[in-house]
């Protein structure tokens, strides 16, 4: 495998972006191995979004020499920009609470080579998944919450997050909500949510689904936010089901596409191919 | 093709309902072709649903007697239930407006064979698709309706649908809210609603998608009630879409999952498929 | 939850059937709660098949003289049936070699109560899969295999799943063509296939795939018979692709749809809803 | 709606080309709208795949110049490259014989505004569908085909598609197959495939999907070539069907697979998104 470097930058819109970009790479003879851009204009004006993987194999150029340069270049055109290497691995916490299948998939994902992570930690307000992350020979930390407890515990989530040095955290179905102070100081925070956006709101979603008679599932992996369920969308989908389905088989069909979304969502973020701007995503 | 008949039964649960049923065709020497049965228990309690077709190929009684019979045995049963032919042919309605899609959809559907019925009229609020009504020879009226007319225009609606002996009236994107004195005196309205339900609420719903940065965009056909858009679901479907699509791109992939959905709910209600209980359908 | 019977009935078509099956029930107070039938014809002829879900609670007569009744009323209408119960939990052997996603999925869904069975024991050609037997505590037996001891090994298999009263063989990736023997003595033996059927013959079908620019990658999930890839399908599905994935990721993409297709064909063979009829199945 | 130019570049892979090409933009201060790039490597060797959406709007150079320009720098990377313009709007030419339902679809979305295209004509080797053609005022070409006279027919349809400058031929469903010579001197043909490819072969494809009891009936779009249904594939897509659906109705599933894939790809040629390598397409 090359080593490949990948740029994400997003900016206002205007002439000449991707020669530009593009130029940067090339003065310096490195290849632009894929890349994709998209200019889109709504009522916050025009913008310019761009994914770029880059070819640093035999690039003589350290990383933050080139990285600065490229700063410089971003700074003249106001734009916003990141990189991401694949030799990084990026480190991410799971929160979980009780349920196993989100857990489940993501590991075994990572196992199977198909996330680019590693797990350092697994967190949860319950000891009830103490024994996966052990089978897995992940770190489990128990951090139980109560109303009284919540900013104290989400202090002491924050602690070890920031002592693993974690990059992103995934709700694998965290049954808590997340503060404002949390989500402001945490890394970026992935979610999935039963059902659609928008969706039944309030308690059981899927009694709500069922007593509606609904034909399909949905689930959506979304950025958290300040605003419960309103994060920037990443990744949905749906499973078809009928009349015969009753609540608990719903429960059982959602977990599946909450499942499938949530790694999809996650491997997105993962590959550096998730763009965030105001309440929307570009996946480039 | 045989002559068939098509029942559709819901009663209160209880023991031995296929058992008299069943038996009804058995002692008549009756073939049944297809069954199907569901028992569904909710808050408002235990509900049997059965869809029947039987052969009447050889049959001698006459229908009316039959069905004078299969009544007095579901009074029996306190039962509701309903029955139709193969040799009958709906006699349908469509109520649109200016868009082409789904009127276009269900007329080629119909000339292909795979509706059971014919479309004696198209009633329309406005005058432009008179064109369309009129390549495929069929009756088109034109009643244009203003808020001070809205009252008289929904009568000549009525009477028209009266005339017409219509069966079905199917709202291939009628964009008029329709009065709970017309829906209480028309036969069955099949709506299709752009978006899922629950969906984008308000004008405009497809920006709001594009704005929120959804990744799917669905449709809904449901029965017309009173409360707008709350009417049973029959069918539902969804296509994927990418921040690549602008809000009129989401309009086009819109249309194609409506008349899609629009077709498939209108074939399950003209097999005879469908069971309305409460808010919900069995679709068996 | 209630105590259900699930009878499956496939007999050569003739008017009567619901009634006098749907009789049998009603007869002896019995309810049926789900039940579907289906005749069909083919050049084979016209074939009626059935699935009764009848509620045994505070039924007096035992199973046994149920089954005997029941068993001469299909010997009088020439029909193949079998029932199972719904405190049955069928006794499921998983075959494997390297590949852990299907088996995980599997083992997670039984543990989730997805499906109503146990899995007393796993078997496999290589030993890399014993640590995640061991992980879920079940039996893990290593039944290495040569072509010169290929007789040998499938007797070996063959006693152990008597030795276990299994009553289905699911090959999760299991990497060894079955002789016709072992599947004339084996109980019913549910295998999943990469790709469609049909498919791209012969070795590394996804570099194919990749080859001809496929946009969808599929799975079958069929009965293991004489004829390899031959056998009765009972569920497919598909995944979208496109020109950037590389093969290695059409074999990811391949895994995630051969899980899902073989986890839903396992669980319509245990809710019994599968009939088998020449190269065909009918899932009711 | 600006003016936009979009070019196909297809060349050995090297480094730099994005910044070349990206470059050649920005000297001339064009602004870049949209731009995806892909390098592949396979056995035959690495290739570079890019489109750009360059937008001419306040551009003074004129479009010959612009072309005879980007050809120069094309040509010293080895390059295959080819443009067009949105105001550009491509002349196809329809092949159809006795089916409607693709007919219909492509031109009630080309009036839609979904196919930046006209159709100047329709050929067809039967008289049955002229009424369509006339009800949108195509002009209709009945050009009969028998096996005599099959060379002199297609040099009958070679020589109107000239006249007409026809730039894509659409065969929706025009059931004869093209010789090798028509192939060679047409315009590119896009074809549609009932079922997958690999697909039942010869006779009545849905009476073996049937007979196999398949469970999803598929279409595939491709470039027709010398070799019959080995074309580059441009879509493909699937429905689900079942045990209930007889061989008469795979076909009317079939029908909504196909248009909805024809559709497709013929809208991702108009777009000028497709790249063709060897028996590969790239969707850009």
């Amino acid at each position: 495998m090359p080593l490949l470097a990948i740029y994400l930058v997003s900016a206002p819109d205007r002439p000449g972006l991707v020669g530009r970009i593009g130029g940067f790479f090339f003065e310096r003879g490195i290849n632009i191995v894929e890349a994709a851009n998209h200019s889109d204009s709504d009522d916050e004006g025009a913008k310019f979004l761009m994914r770029i993987v880059a070819d640093l194999d035999g690039v003589a150029t350290p990383r933050q020499e080139l990285s600065a340069a490229f700063g410089t270049l971003c700074d003249e055109l106001s734009a916003k920009w990141s990189v991401g290497y694949s030799d990084d691995v990026a480190r991410v916490a799971l929160l979980v609470t009780r349920e196993t299948t989100c857990l489940y998939d993501l590991i075994l994902r990572q196992r199977a080579g198909e996330l680019p992570c590693i797990f350092p930690v697994i967190i949860s307000n319950h000891a009830h998944l103490a024994p996966v992350a052990e089978s897995f020979a992940i770190p489990f930390v128990h951090l139980p919450v109560t109303p009284e407890t919540k900013a104290a515990q989400e202090s002491a989530v924050l602690a070890r997050l920031a002592t693993e040095k974690i990059e992103l955290v995934v709700l694998a179905r965290y049954m808590q909500v997340l503060s404002e102070r949390f989500l402001a100081e945490a890394p970026p925070v992935i979610n999935i949510h039963h059902g659609f956006l928008p969706a039944f709101q309030g308690a059981k979603p899927y009694h709500q689904a069922h007593h509606r008679g609904v034909k399909l599932i949905g689930a959506t992996a979304h950025y958290a936010t300040r605003d419960l369920d309103q994060g920037p969308i990443i990744e949905q989908d749906v499973q078809r089901v009928s009349h015969r389905e009753r609540p608990e088989d719903l429960v059982r069909v959602g977990r599946d596409v909450e499942r499938v979304v949530l790694s999809r969502a996650v491997r997105a973020h993962l590959e550096r191919r998730v763009i965030v701007c105001g309440r929307r995503t570009f996946v480039l």
